[in-house]
């Protein structure tokens, strides 16, 4: 008996600013199989180089692919999954050379051009095993009978993709264990020179520790221009990402800010530029003097994940509204070179609208801007629940990650899921505490993370990036 | 009679990738005011600057504050409008200079330690016309009476923003009249060296035609070199976006292309680079060679927003089922310099969810990717669906822009809402067709264009930028 049970992708409520939709999709291993694979000996078809270097360790096998009707095939799988495809989503994803450009890997074939007219039947499917695609015979009716139209090729990679795709939406379902969320006491340490000059594994080793964990410490930079320490290390993932504050900007007291950080009070625990559609993936701190008379200045960090998990335990209510009634962030600043007018919707908390897990925290009340004017029972409720997380933040020092940067050390961070901030600091005439900081784009730092997981023979990540679940199929 | 009828803010089905959750607010004139103004003529706090440099044409000017109850303010605008404040957020949005770093503008306090107790009272609620704020007195009570903690302070201007911020979110209920929609007749043109060094009003009529008709050509640029060319508009918003392709991009025919761009084959309307969390906003295609012999590669543009609409007009179901199910957009490419694995997914069309308005159209066929496994019957009407979009912009060659590329002209358009393509070329020996292309943030983008808007002493922008209303209050 084949069961496959499927369910529409939903696009819950609540999911504004993530783009993470919830499925469900469970793939029952069938206790049969059904029959009726076809082999007529055709010639291969021209395939496209594959789309991922080598299968993965732990990628799952195909076994075989077989025709079900004239509409449907069914594929299994080594894990013992079975799936059931139709011939529309086959001829959509058809990797031959025709559809596919070799070079770049963009498809080339433009809707209405490749939409069936729902009179095709497959006529063959053909699992090959040595060229490692499956390839169906398309086929339309004419006077002189049924003619093959187009043989769909379907790398055996790319279905393990889409396998892994089905399955990464059903992820966002799992709970948010203690082993995904980061341990205070223990920052990540990497040399600078291994992380810059070193090897792919070395390389890959602190981009995993950023993924996992949400930071790592970089020690032992080379002294010398601060900039080029926190562009070298952009450089190693993409590029850094440029904002209103620069390609890369100086976190250093001055005597009129232009931002909170460019004092000497403390900085509560806040994530950077929310107020962009894609706000800032990685951040980057590299401490190019901080002389050892200054008291305090201490860097902080917390997982966001984890202090969203806390209030939904401890106060369901707030977590809640917290997802149903947007905050504003802005930076609305005309007294500065450029004036900046950024201004952004969205909730503090994103979850999961099945299974309720926390995907995204937002938390930067410095930046919290102009508010639509709300109703007033809703505003007091809602005010609550934004104070009740503010405490559970306050509250949670078993989370918090304390380091006073030594000169050429960088604290690099998850800016989507870890809040930073720093203790207030005391300057003595002469001294001066200074910090070099960058940004990397959140979607560079997932292609850089996945793609060398995928050149190191590794399995794919499963890390979350605070903006759910990491696009990794 | 007062009535102020509000609602939530819903964030609703089908807006993954758009960050403007529907909301409604119906703000009915009073036909009577609420009495209760208090004046007890205590000294007026510091206050911060005022955010915007001053109050645009048309800006609503408050006409009085009076304290409804111990808990509630009304405001009464010039335009005879009635707002009702709650005293929970009247006190988040206070922007003395305690609560707000003058210099930047950033807020200083904390959650909780701004948190309501509930004990609070409105002691009195003092309209300052003079000053441009209302001043709003804060008390608790102690053993020996009610005793001030705090005086709110919220300027006119913040409370106009607000006012706006309301009223925006409501707009996306408006019809997208034709006035919305691009003229394909009527590309706007203005002079390169006006822009890049011209006066404010003509670098905001460049702007304000890419906001409000998609797209705009630039004529009589210096020659010289392209990559300053592009850069250099770039930076009158900004600074270039960078990307997986560089800060800047060349098109022109190459061998084995990284791109479909980088050959002479037709390219059919699309958008760019789908598959980042915000895809780039502006695009700037600067033409530094094409020689007059070479036959095609004229530059097409259509308007993605009008063609939704006509998807919604022709085939309801299709419209509605493109925000259901997302599509997956990627570039998982591994054999260039930088291997890219970047993998996004997001519904074809964002709608409104109450008035059903397109809000976003993302269109890249040569970018989709490896989908999940979808059930076979919702599979095969998606398609259908899908088929039936890519039909409607074929047979749309009413709003199709076409032009062909002089040299030392720029294509200036909003990626976010235009589709663009080209027609194919044949490239004769010792002959080449090349465009030097950059991108631009389109947060950034909207922020120029408003902060401008806002120093010309022009009323705040509607126009749409692809991905919902633009953050403009």
């Amino acid at each position: 008996m084949l069961r496959v049970l499927t369910r529409l992708p939903r696009l819950g409520r609540g999911l504004v600013g993530a783009r993470w939709p919830a499925a469900a999709r469970t793939i029952v291993p069938a206790e049969s199989l059904a029959l009726g694979r076809r082999h007529l000996g055709l010639a291969s078809p021209e395939t496209q180089v594959n789309v991922l270097p080598r299968p993965s360790e732990g990628h799952p096998h195909l076994l075989a692919a077989d025709q079900s009707d004239s509409a449907t095939l069914t594929l299994e799988w080594s894990t013992g999954q079975i799936t059931t495809l139709d011939l529309a989503w086959a001829f959509h994803q058809c990797r031959c050379s025709t559809c596919v450009q070799a070079g770049s890997g963009q498809r080339q074939r433009y809707p209405p051009d490749n939409a069936l007219q729902h009179n095709e039947e497959l006529q063959a499917v053909r699992w090959q095993p040595q060229q490692g695609h499956v390839e169906l015979d398309v086929a339309r009716p004419t006077p002189t009978g049924l003619q093959v139209i187009h043989t769909v090729v379907l790398p055996e990679d790319a279905l393990a993709r889409s396998l892994r795709a089905t399955q990464v939406l059903a992820d966002t379902r799992r709970t948010l264990t203690p082993l995904n969320l980061v341990e205070p006491a223990n920052l990540a340490v990497h040399r600078y020179t291994d992380v810059v000059q070193g090897d792919t594994p070395q390389l890959f080793a602190w981009l995993d520790d950023m993924a996992n964990k949400g930071a790592a410490l970089l020690v032992d930079a080379p002294a010398g221009d601060p900039d080029a320490r926190v562009v070298d290390l952009a450089a190693r993932i993409s590029q850094p990402m440029p904002t209103i504050y620069g390609a890369t900007f100086d976190v250093v007291a001055t005597e009129n800010p232009i931002n909170i950080a460019y004092s000497s009070v403390a900085l509560d625990l806040h994530q950077d530029l929310v107020y962009y559609e894609s706000t800032p993936g990685l951040q980057f701190l590299h401490c190019a003097d901080f002389h050892e008379t200054i008291e305090g200045g201490e860097s902080l960090l917390m997982d966001g994940l984890a202090v969203a998990a806390r209030l939904r335990d401890q106060d369901p209510d707030a977590y809640h509204l917290l997802q149903q009634v947007p905050m504003t962030f802005e930076k609305v600043h005309y007294d500065r070179a450029l004036p900046a007018h950024l201004v952004a919707q969205r909730p503090i908390i994103t979850a999961d609208p099945e299974s309720g897990e926390p995907l995204e925290l937002v938390w930067a009340p410095p930046f919290e801007g102009a508010l639509p004017f709300l109703e007033p029972g809703l505003c007091r409720r809602y005010f609550d629940a934004y104070a009740a997380l503010g405490m559970v933040i306050r509250e949670s020092t078993d989370l918090l990650i304390e380091h006073r940067l030594l000169p050429n050390e960088t604290l690099c961070f998850n800016n989507r899921r870890m809040l930073h901030g720093r203790r207030s600091f005391v300057l003595h005439e002469g001294h001066i505490r200074f910090l070099k900081g960058v940004y990397v784009n959140i979607d560079e730092f997932v292609s850089r993370h996945t793609s060398l997981s995928q050149l190191l023979g590794l399995s794919l990540p499963t890390a979350r990036y605070g903006h759910g679940v990491a696009p990794m199929w």
